[in-house]
């Protein structure tokens, strides 16, 4: 049995959505960030990252979103080294470029202590954020990111589309976008995770 | 034939380390940072991102460490789910915490205009990497990441380990970092790739 640790909205919906697609049976541990859960010496005790999401498998602990999700779907990356590939590229991408763009309107005060400088990145995520959807936007083939067939990286982009009306992005400027986002809507998986309370 | 293009000292020597480890042919090409070779149009029709590493394969382009690291290579990747998972869960950790952490010195200008607030983030980068490392020596089996065997993590973490001198993290204060980078500095393939100027 796992036991995912998510918090509505975060970028551990996409593990929920994987887990939900693959119909393994799991048991969600709701973390509220509102009351700074995830700090909480109960849960850092589970993750010391005090991050979400986290994985309890029979093995042990797993974190980080790419992991998680190679994990629990391996049959939603292709067999072909090159396509498996570029479903890794997209991933690693949305982690470590913009996840880590829209991060700057949060978590300012992990990169600079001045409060000068936490409002400047706040400033900057807008154009941040859209620099990154008009690189996707080349990217997508449509309806899902590599075409009729869903990928750990549809997950992962749907999860990181729900951000852009906050980040200030209007995601119809990205018409490739919008017809993913709304397409990846529609799926079973997702009116699971938002029953759950994750969205 | 594997084309990479690469600089001198950034995470693109990863990907030539498993090449090497991996004794794949490939042809290297050399962007000079300080040229600025990255910004140039050649090369952004081979890789819009202006990043490396970008590695041209016979199916097309390829970006993003993680995705280059798995595609070379695959038989440096745990068979167990669970361990493969531990893997990618570090070289994500790598690629999306310490990574961006560092690039805060060097790349402040990414996510925010004002200079006061590019010049806090530089302040804090030997902090946040200081933080990384903390994380690391808990996970570091000796004398690589996972054992004795190595993984396509390590030559990632060797490679962000030869920053951390100059992000003013003392690598002795964390001595099973210290032995691990030791140990990984003695292997051949960090010798080629000394041997074709990356290192």
């Amino acid at each position: 049995m796992l036991t995912l640790f998510a918090s509505k909205g975060s970028v551990s919906v996409a593990s929920a959505i994987m887990l939900e697609e693959t119909e393994t049976e799991y048991k969600l541990e709701f973390l509220d960030f509102s009351q700074a859960d995830q700090t909480k010496k109960s849960y850092l005790n589970i993750n010391p990252k005090g991050r979400v999401p986290a994985l309890v498998t029979p093995h042990g602990m797993l974190t980080e979103t790419s992991a998680i999700l190679e994990y629990v779907a391996p049959d939603f990356i292709p067999q072909a080294a090159y396509s498996a590939a570029r479903v890794r590229e997209i991933i690693h991408y949305l982690a470590s470029t913009m996840h880590v763009n829209h991060a700057h309107k949060m978590r300012g005060a992990s990169w600079a202590d001045d409060p000068v400088a936490v409002k400047s990145m706040v400033i900057k995520v807008p154009a941040t954020i859209a620099k990154s959807c008009a690189y996707l936007k080349k990217i997508i083939s449509g309806p899902y990111i590599f075409g009729s067939k869903i990928t750990i990286a549809d997950a992962h982009l749907f999860t990181i589309a729900q951000w852009l009306k906050g980040d200030e992005v209007e995601i119809k400027n990205y018409p490739k976008l919008a017809r993913f986002e709304r397409e990846f809507a529609t799926r079973p998986s997702v009116a699971c995770v938002r029953a759950r309370g994750l969205l």
